[in-house]
Protein backbone atom coordinates (compact mmCIF):
# COMPACT_ATOMS: atom_id res chain seq x y z
CA UNK A 1 0.00 0.00 0.00
CA UNK A 2 1.62 3.37 -1.33
CA UNK A 3 2.25 6.20 1.58
CA UNK A 4 0.66 9.58 1.19
CA UNK A 5 4.27 10.85 0.92
CA UNK A 6 5.32 8.49 -2.10
CA UNK A 7 1.66 9.47 -3.63
CA UNK A 8 3.01 12.99 -3.50
CA UNK A 9 6.19 11.87 -5.19
CA UNK A 10 4.49 9.72 -7.88
CA UNK A 11 1.87 13.04 -8.30
CA UNK A 12 4.88 15.14 -8.20
CA UNK A 13 2.96 17.18 -5.47
CA UNK A 14 5.50 19.29 -3.34
CA UNK A 15 3.48 20.57 0.11
CA UNK A 16 4.55 24.59 0.11
CA UNK A 17 5.69 25.99 3.79
CA UNK A 18 2.57 26.67 5.80
CA UNK A 19 1.09 30.20 5.07
CA UNK A 20 1.34 32.60 7.61
CA UNK A 21 -1.26 33.63 9.25
CA UNK A 22 -3.04 36.91 8.26
CA UNK A 23 -4.46 38.50 11.62
CA UNK A 24 -5.66 37.08 14.72
CA UNK A 25 -6.52 33.81 14.74
CA UNK A 26 -5.21 30.48 14.40
CA UNK A 27 -5.03 27.81 11.57
CA UNK A 28 -6.09 24.68 13.28
CA UNK A 29 -8.75 24.18 15.94
CA UNK A 30 -9.82 20.83 17.17
CA UNK A 31 -13.37 19.97 18.55
CA UNK A 32 -13.49 16.39 19.22
CA UNK A 33 -12.34 14.24 16.14
CA UNK A 34 -12.93 17.50 14.39
CA UNK A 35 -10.31 19.42 12.89
CA UNK A 36 -11.51 23.14 11.85
CA UNK A 37 -8.98 24.57 9.18
CA UNK A 38 -8.70 28.73 9.08
CA UNK A 39 -10.07 30.08 5.12
CA UNK A 40 -6.65 29.53 3.00
CA UNK A 41 -5.64 31.60 0.20
CA UNK A 42 -3.80 30.73 -2.60
CA UNK A 43 -0.92 32.51 -2.07
CA UNK A 44 2.78 30.72 -2.06
CA UNK A 45 6.05 31.75 -0.53
CA UNK A 46 8.32 32.32 -3.23
CA UNK A 47 5.69 31.84 -6.30
CA UNK A 48 4.28 34.87 -7.98
CA UNK A 49 0.24 35.56 -6.85
CA UNK A 50 -2.70 34.82 -8.79
CA UNK A 51 -4.78 37.87 -8.24
CA UNK A 52 -8.29 39.21 -9.18
CA UNK A 53 -11.85 38.16 -9.79
CA UNK A 54 -13.32 35.07 -11.96
CA UNK A 55 -14.73 36.82 -14.98
CA UNK A 56 -11.62 38.90 -15.04
CA UNK A 57 -9.16 36.13 -14.64
CA UNK A 58 -9.51 32.59 -16.73
CA UNK A 59 -11.30 29.42 -15.17
CA UNK A 60 -7.98 27.77 -15.40
CA UNK A 61 -5.60 30.38 -13.45
CA UNK A 62 -8.82 30.18 -10.37
CA UNK A 63 -8.71 26.48 -10.63
CA UNK A 64 -4.89 26.66 -9.83
CA UNK A 65 -5.93 29.20 -6.84
CA UNK A 66 -8.13 26.71 -5.33
CA UNK A 67 -5.21 23.93 -6.04
CA UNK A 68 -3.07 26.15 -4.11
CA UNK A 69 -5.67 27.16 -1.00
CA UNK A 70 -5.35 23.04 -0.95
CA UNK A 71 -1.97 23.10 -0.73
CA UNK A 72 -1.81 25.57 1.88
CA UNK A 73 -3.91 23.94 4.13
CA UNK A 74 -2.20 20.65 3.45
CA UNK A 75 1.26 22.34 4.52
CA UNK A 76 -1.10 23.50 7.31
CA UNK A 77 -2.19 19.84 8.34
CA UNK A 78 1.57 18.53 7.85
CA UNK A 79 2.82 20.82 10.27
CA UNK A 80 -0.20 20.60 12.97
CA UNK A 81 -0.81 16.90 13.01
CA UNK A 82 2.98 15.69 12.37
CA UNK A 83 1.21 13.85 9.40
CA UNK A 84 -1.52 13.71 6.60
CA UNK A 85 -1.74 10.22 7.32
CA UNK A 86 -3.80 10.74 10.50
CA UNK A 87 -6.48 12.50 8.51
CA UNK A 88 -9.49 10.24 8.56
CA UNK A 89 -12.03 11.83 5.91
CA UNK A 90 -11.93 15.41 3.97
CA UNK A 91 -15.41 16.07 5.24
CA UNK A 92 -16.24 19.33 4.10
CA UNK A 93 -14.47 22.61 2.03
CA UNK A 94 -15.93 26.23 1.56
CA UNK A 95 -15.36 27.40 -1.41
CA UNK A 96 -15.13 30.97 -1.82
CA UNK A 97 -14.53 32.27 -5.39
CA UNK A 98 -14.55 36.25 -5.75
CA UNK A 99 -16.44 36.67 -8.88
CA UNK A 100 -17.96 39.01 -10.62
CA UNK A 101 -21.64 39.58 -10.79
CA UNK A 102 -21.88 37.33 -14.40
CA UNK A 103 -19.66 34.55 -13.58
CA UNK A 104 -21.76 31.57 -12.77
CA UNK A 105 -18.96 28.81 -13.29
CA UNK A 106 -17.76 28.38 -9.46
CA UNK A 107 -18.02 24.80 -9.26
CA UNK A 108 -15.41 24.34 -12.00
CA UNK A 109 -13.01 26.73 -9.95
CA UNK A 110 -13.71 24.87 -6.92
CA UNK A 111 -13.23 21.52 -8.75
CA UNK A 112 -9.45 22.43 -8.73
CA UNK A 113 -9.59 21.76 -4.82
CA UNK A 114 -11.40 18.56 -5.14
CA UNK A 115 -9.33 17.17 -7.77
CA UNK A 116 -6.26 17.62 -5.36
CA UNK A 117 -7.94 16.10 -2.54
CA UNK A 118 -9.41 13.26 -4.58
CA UNK A 119 -5.56 12.73 -6.17
CA UNK A 120 -4.35 12.47 -3.16
CA UNK A 121 -6.25 10.62 -0.28
CA UNK A 122 -8.53 8.69 -2.75
CA UNK A 123 -12.18 9.56 -3.39
CA UNK A 124 -13.06 7.66 0.23
CA UNK A 125 -11.09 9.62 1.83
CA UNK A 126 -10.13 13.13 -0.10
CA UNK A 127 -13.71 13.69 -1.83
CA UNK A 128 -15.43 16.09 0.28
CA UNK A 129 -19.39 18.08 1.16
CA UNK A 130 -18.76 21.46 -0.54
CA UNK A 131 -20.57 24.51 -1.11
CA UNK A 132 -19.02 26.69 -4.02
CA UNK A 133 -20.38 30.31 -4.09
CA UNK A 134 -19.51 33.86 -5.77
CA UNK A 135 -18.28 36.35 -3.34
CA UNK A 136 -18.01 39.94 -3.98
CA UNK A 137 -14.55 40.08 -3.20
CA UNK A 138 -11.77 38.45 -0.80
CA UNK A 139 -9.00 39.69 1.39
CA UNK A 140 -5.72 41.12 -0.88
CA UNK A 141 -8.09 40.74 -3.85
CA UNK A 142 -7.15 36.46 -3.80
CA UNK A 143 -9.42 34.86 -6.77
CA UNK A 144 -10.49 31.86 -3.87
CA UNK A 145 -10.61 31.07 -0.09
CA UNK A 146 -11.33 27.66 0.80
CA UNK A 147 -11.87 26.46 4.43
CA UNK A 148 -11.77 22.99 5.44
CA UNK A 149 -13.00 20.94 8.23
CA UNK A 150 -10.90 17.43 8.19
CA UNK A 151 -11.65 14.36 10.34
CA UNK A 152 -8.97 13.23 12.31
CA UNK A 153 -8.09 10.64 14.76
CA UNK B 1 -48.09 10.36 16.52
CA UNK B 2 -48.08 10.99 12.87
CA UNK B 3 -45.15 10.06 10.87
CA UNK B 4 -43.07 12.01 8.44
CA UNK B 5 -44.47 10.46 5.68
CA UNK B 6 -47.80 11.27 6.80
CA UNK B 7 -47.07 14.37 6.71
CA UNK B 8 -45.64 14.92 4.46
CA UNK B 9 -48.89 13.57 2.38
CA UNK B 10 -50.89 15.96 4.89
CA UNK B 11 -48.80 19.06 3.61
CA UNK B 12 -48.65 17.97 -0.15
CA UNK B 13 -45.22 17.85 -0.07
CA UNK B 14 -43.64 15.32 -2.75
CA UNK B 15 -39.94 15.02 -2.63
CA UNK B 16 -38.16 15.49 -5.87
CA UNK B 17 -35.71 12.81 -7.51
CA UNK B 18 -32.39 13.59 -5.92
CA UNK B 19 -30.64 16.77 -7.79
CA UNK B 20 -27.50 15.69 -9.64
CA UNK B 21 -24.12 16.53 -8.53
CA UNK B 22 -22.47 19.71 -10.02
CA UNK B 23 -18.87 18.60 -9.81
CA UNK B 24 -16.05 16.69 -8.13
CA UNK B 25 -17.50 16.38 -4.66
CA UNK B 26 -20.13 13.78 -2.68
CA UNK B 27 -23.43 15.52 -0.99
CA UNK B 28 -23.49 14.08 2.54
CA UNK B 29 -20.64 12.69 4.86
CA UNK B 30 -20.37 12.08 8.23
CA UNK B 31 -18.39 12.41 10.99
CA UNK B 32 -19.81 10.57 13.90
CA UNK B 33 -23.31 11.70 14.02
CA UNK B 34 -22.97 14.97 12.41
CA UNK B 35 -24.18 14.67 8.54
CA UNK B 36 -22.79 17.72 6.56
CA UNK B 37 -25.14 18.12 3.17
CA UNK B 38 -23.63 19.41 0.25
CA UNK B 39 -24.75 23.11 -0.61
CA UNK B 40 -28.15 22.68 -2.72
CA UNK B 41 -29.26 24.64 -5.17
CA UNK B 42 -33.24 25.22 -6.04
CA UNK B 43 -32.90 23.38 -9.87
CA UNK B 44 -36.12 20.67 -9.11
CA UNK B 45 -35.70 17.93 -12.62
CA UNK B 46 -38.69 18.27 -15.07
CA UNK B 47 -39.77 22.13 -13.33
CA UNK B 48 -38.32 25.25 -14.56
CA UNK B 49 -35.78 26.63 -12.83
CA UNK B 50 -35.71 29.59 -10.76
CA UNK B 51 -32.67 32.15 -11.62
CA UNK B 52 -31.65 35.03 -11.22
CA UNK B 53 -30.64 37.59 -8.41
CA UNK B 54 -32.65 39.06 -5.36
CA UNK B 55 -33.63 42.34 -6.25
CA UNK B 56 -34.24 41.41 -9.57
CA UNK B 57 -36.68 38.50 -8.77
CA UNK B 58 -39.16 39.05 -5.87
CA UNK B 59 -39.27 38.30 -2.26
CA UNK B 60 -41.55 34.97 -3.22
CA UNK B 61 -39.65 33.85 -6.07
CA UNK B 62 -36.76 33.99 -3.34
CA UNK B 63 -38.48 32.23 -0.56
CA UNK B 64 -40.00 29.59 -3.22
CA UNK B 65 -36.03 29.09 -4.48
CA UNK B 66 -35.19 28.97 -0.35
CA UNK B 67 -38.01 25.82 -0.14
CA UNK B 68 -36.34 23.99 -3.04
CA UNK B 69 -33.04 24.16 -2.09
CA UNK B 70 -34.75 22.32 1.37
CA UNK B 71 -36.61 20.06 -1.47
CA UNK B 72 -33.35 18.64 -2.66
CA UNK B 73 -31.71 18.53 0.46
CA UNK B 74 -34.42 16.65 1.77
CA UNK B 75 -34.17 13.93 -1.08
CA UNK B 76 -30.57 13.24 -0.57
CA UNK B 77 -30.97 12.84 2.95
CA UNK B 78 -34.18 10.33 2.28
CA UNK B 79 -31.67 8.50 -0.73
CA UNK B 80 -28.44 7.99 1.63
CA UNK B 81 -30.19 7.99 5.25
CA UNK B 82 -33.12 5.72 3.73
CA UNK B 83 -35.19 7.34 5.75
CA UNK B 84 -36.03 10.88 7.09
CA UNK B 85 -36.82 9.50 10.44
CA UNK B 86 -33.23 9.68 11.05
CA UNK B 87 -32.87 13.21 11.11
CA UNK B 88 -32.56 13.96 14.85
CA UNK B 89 -31.69 17.61 15.03
CA UNK B 90 -31.39 20.33 11.59
CA UNK B 91 -28.19 21.51 13.09
CA UNK B 92 -27.12 24.52 11.09
CA UNK B 93 -28.11 25.88 7.92
CA UNK B 94 -26.10 28.26 5.82
CA UNK B 95 -27.92 30.31 3.06
CA UNK B 96 -26.31 32.00 0.48
CA UNK B 97 -28.64 34.71 -1.30
CA UNK B 98 -27.34 36.20 -4.87
CA UNK B 99 -28.42 39.60 -4.11
CA UNK B 100 -28.09 42.84 -5.91
CA UNK B 101 -25.72 45.11 -3.57
CA UNK B 102 -28.72 47.16 -2.55
CA UNK B 103 -31.27 44.55 -1.17
CA UNK B 104 -31.24 43.92 2.48
CA UNK B 105 -33.77 40.96 3.19
CA UNK B 106 -31.87 38.01 2.84
CA UNK B 107 -33.39 36.35 6.07
CA UNK B 108 -36.92 36.78 4.76
CA UNK B 109 -35.99 35.03 1.69
CA UNK B 110 -34.37 32.25 4.26
CA UNK B 111 -37.50 31.48 6.08
CA UNK B 112 -38.77 29.99 3.03
CA UNK B 113 -36.19 27.15 3.83
CA UNK B 114 -36.97 27.70 7.56
CA UNK B 115 -40.24 27.19 7.34
CA UNK B 116 -40.55 23.61 4.98
CA UNK B 117 -37.89 22.18 8.02
CA UNK B 118 -40.41 23.29 11.16
CA UNK B 119 -43.47 22.59 9.25
CA UNK B 120 -42.01 19.12 8.21
CA UNK B 121 -39.87 18.14 11.23
CA UNK B 122 -41.68 19.89 14.05
CA UNK B 123 -40.16 23.13 16.06
CA UNK B 124 -37.62 21.44 17.73
CA UNK B 125 -36.14 19.09 15.58
CA UNK B 126 -36.67 21.10 12.55
CA UNK B 127 -35.67 25.02 13.20
CA UNK B 128 -32.04 25.62 12.54
CA UNK B 129 -29.48 27.85 13.72
CA UNK B 130 -28.92 29.92 10.14
CA UNK B 131 -26.97 32.55 9.02
CA UNK B 132 -28.62 34.82 5.97
CA UNK B 133 -26.18 36.04 3.54
CA UNK B 134 -26.32 38.38 0.40
CA UNK B 135 -23.44 36.91 -2.16
CA UNK B 136 -22.69 38.27 -5.13
CA UNK B 137 -23.68 35.66 -7.77
CA UNK B 138 -24.13 31.50 -7.70
CA UNK B 139 -23.28 28.68 -9.81
CA UNK B 140 -25.75 28.86 -12.95
CA UNK B 141 -27.13 31.91 -12.07
CA UNK B 142 -29.26 30.53 -9.20
CA UNK B 143 -30.46 33.12 -6.44
CA UNK B 144 -29.97 30.61 -3.59
CA UNK B 145 -27.82 28.01 -2.46
CA UNK B 146 -28.14 26.02 1.01
CA UNK B 147 -26.11 24.07 3.14
CA UNK B 148 -26.67 22.12 5.93
CA UNK B 149 -25.73 19.70 9.29
CA UNK B 150 -28.06 17.66 10.54
CA UNK B 151 -27.55 15.44 13.60
CA UNK B 152 -28.49 11.85 13.18
CA UNK B 153 -28.45 8.51 14.84
CA UNK C 1 -7.82 33.23 39.36
CA UNK C 2 -9.74 35.92 37.78
CA UNK C 3 -13.37 34.45 36.49
CA UNK C 4 -14.62 35.86 33.10
CA UNK C 5 -16.88 38.03 34.79
CA UNK C 6 -14.13 39.66 36.92
CA UNK C 7 -12.17 39.95 33.77
CA UNK C 8 -15.11 41.49 31.72
CA UNK C 9 -15.33 44.55 34.81
CA UNK C 10 -11.55 44.75 34.14
CA UNK C 11 -11.67 45.29 29.87
CA UNK C 12 -15.00 47.38 30.47
CA UNK C 13 -17.13 45.10 28.88
CA UNK C 14 -21.08 45.28 29.51
CA UNK C 15 -22.81 42.78 27.71
CA UNK C 16 -25.54 43.63 25.74
CA UNK C 17 -29.19 42.41 25.95
CA UNK C 18 -29.35 39.13 23.98
CA UNK C 19 -30.89 40.61 20.26
CA UNK C 20 -33.98 39.46 19.08
CA UNK C 21 -34.01 36.58 16.46
CA UNK C 22 -34.65 38.04 12.80
CA UNK C 23 -36.42 35.11 11.43
CA UNK C 24 -37.41 31.55 11.96
CA UNK C 25 -34.81 30.24 13.15
CA UNK C 26 -33.08 29.47 17.05
CA UNK C 27 -30.31 31.72 17.93
CA UNK C 28 -28.26 28.43 19.59
CA UNK C 29 -28.03 24.15 18.74
CA UNK C 30 -26.44 21.75 20.02
CA UNK C 31 -24.84 18.88 18.49
CA UNK C 32 -22.21 16.71 21.06
CA UNK C 33 -20.69 19.14 22.65
CA UNK C 34 -20.59 21.55 19.62
CA UNK C 35 -22.58 24.72 19.91
CA UNK C 36 -23.53 26.46 16.78
CA UNK C 37 -24.35 30.13 17.19
CA UNK C 38 -26.59 31.75 14.64
CA UNK C 39 -24.97 34.74 12.45
CA UNK C 40 -25.30 37.52 14.45
CA UNK C 41 -25.41 41.42 13.48
CA UNK C 42 -24.13 44.24 15.52
CA UNK C 43 -26.86 45.73 16.70
CA UNK C 44 -26.59 47.06 20.08
CA UNK C 45 -30.28 47.76 21.87
CA UNK C 46 -30.48 51.37 22.68
CA UNK C 47 -26.93 52.48 20.34
CA UNK C 48 -27.21 54.09 17.22
CA UNK C 49 -26.53 51.42 14.44
CA UNK C 50 -23.63 50.94 12.29
CA UNK C 51 -24.50 50.14 8.30
CA UNK C 52 -22.66 50.32 5.68
CA UNK C 53 -20.38 48.49 3.28
CA UNK C 54 -16.71 48.28 3.18
CA UNK C 55 -15.28 50.85 1.21
CA UNK C 56 -17.77 53.25 2.47
CA UNK C 57 -17.35 53.21 6.02
CA UNK C 58 -13.85 53.16 7.82
CA UNK C 59 -11.82 50.08 8.81
CA UNK C 60 -12.32 51.29 12.54
CA UNK C 61 -16.33 51.51 12.16
CA UNK C 62 -16.02 47.89 10.52
CA UNK C 63 -13.82 46.65 13.10
CA UNK C 64 -16.09 48.00 15.94
CA UNK C 65 -18.92 46.22 14.11
CA UNK C 66 -17.48 43.04 14.13
CA UNK C 67 -16.84 43.62 17.95
CA UNK C 68 -20.53 44.04 18.71
CA UNK C 69 -21.29 41.19 16.47
CA UNK C 70 -19.56 39.23 19.24
CA UNK C 71 -20.96 40.84 22.18
CA UNK C 72 -24.29 39.95 20.70
CA UNK C 73 -23.11 36.58 20.77
CA UNK C 74 -21.75 36.78 23.99
CA UNK C 75 -25.19 37.82 25.45
CA UNK C 76 -27.04 34.76 23.50
CA UNK C 77 -24.31 32.25 25.30
CA UNK C 78 -24.59 33.55 28.51
CA UNK C 79 -28.65 33.40 28.55
CA UNK C 80 -28.38 30.01 26.85
CA UNK C 81 -25.80 28.60 29.11
CA UNK C 82 -26.71 29.94 32.27
CA UNK C 83 -22.79 31.18 32.35
CA UNK C 84 -20.15 32.12 29.69
CA UNK C 85 -17.36 29.91 31.90
CA UNK C 86 -19.15 26.72 30.17
CA UNK C 87 -17.49 28.06 26.41
CA UNK C 88 -14.42 25.40 26.79
CA UNK C 89 -13.35 26.81 23.21
CA UNK C 90 -14.12 29.25 20.00
CA UNK C 91 -13.53 26.89 17.80
CA UNK C 92 -14.63 28.55 14.63
CA UNK C 93 -15.59 32.27 13.14
CA UNK C 94 -16.95 32.80 9.69
CA UNK C 95 -17.10 36.53 8.83
CA UNK C 96 -18.93 37.73 6.23
CA UNK C 97 -18.25 41.61 5.50
CA UNK C 98 -19.86 43.85 3.62
CA UNK C 99 -17.32 45.09 0.72
CA UNK C 100 -17.16 46.94 -2.02
CA UNK C 101 -15.43 45.18 -4.79
CA UNK C 102 -12.62 47.05 -4.40
CA UNK C 103 -12.18 46.58 -0.63
CA UNK C 104 -9.41 44.14 0.44
CA UNK C 105 -9.01 44.13 4.16
CA UNK C 106 -11.75 42.07 5.56
CA UNK C 107 -9.01 40.25 7.88
CA UNK C 108 -8.50 43.67 9.79
CA UNK C 109 -12.41 44.15 9.98
CA UNK C 110 -12.28 40.60 11.59
CA UNK C 111 -9.85 41.44 13.92
CA UNK C 112 -12.03 43.63 16.04
CA UNK C 113 -13.86 40.07 16.50
CA UNK C 114 -11.20 38.23 17.48
CA UNK C 115 -9.60 40.31 19.79
CA UNK C 116 -12.64 40.56 21.95
CA UNK C 117 -12.72 36.92 22.14
CA UNK C 118 -8.51 36.93 23.15
CA UNK C 119 -9.69 39.30 25.34
CA UNK C 120 -11.99 37.80 27.14
CA UNK C 121 -11.30 34.11 27.09
CA UNK C 122 -7.05 34.07 26.65
CA UNK C 123 -5.43 33.18 23.42
CA UNK C 124 -6.07 29.34 24.08
CA UNK C 125 -9.48 28.76 24.37
CA UNK C 126 -10.60 32.27 22.65
CA UNK C 127 -8.43 32.35 19.71
CA UNK C 128 -10.91 30.58 16.45
CA UNK C 129 -10.28 29.50 13.36
CA UNK C 130 -11.57 31.33 11.04
CA UNK C 131 -12.71 32.40 7.43
CA UNK C 132 -12.90 36.36 6.62
CA UNK C 133 -14.94 37.12 3.17
CA UNK C 134 -16.26 40.12 1.06
CA UNK C 135 -20.10 39.18 0.45
CA UNK C 136 -22.15 41.59 -2.04
CA UNK C 137 -24.36 42.65 1.06
CA UNK C 138 -25.75 41.68 4.11
CA UNK C 139 -29.09 42.07 5.97
CA UNK C 140 -30.37 45.80 6.88
CA UNK C 141 -27.06 46.58 5.70
CA UNK C 142 -25.11 45.70 8.26
CA UNK C 143 -21.39 45.93 7.70
CA UNK C 144 -20.63 42.61 9.65
CA UNK C 145 -22.01 39.33 10.24
CA UNK C 146 -20.06 36.62 12.17
CA UNK C 147 -21.30 33.15 12.87
CA UNK C 148 -19.44 31.06 15.46
CA UNK C 149 -18.43 27.42 16.74
CA UNK C 150 -17.96 26.87 20.27
CA UNK C 151 -17.15 23.90 22.21
CA UNK C 152 -19.13 23.54 25.31
CA UNK C 153 -19.17 21.12 28.68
Amino acid sequence: METLAERMQTLGIELPEAPDRAGMYVQTKRCGNSLYISGCGPSLKGKPDITGKLGEISIEEGQEAARRCILNALAILQRDLGSLERVKSVVKILTFVASKPDFYNQPKVADGASKLLVDLFGKEIGCPTRSAIGVAVLPGDIPVEIELLVETD
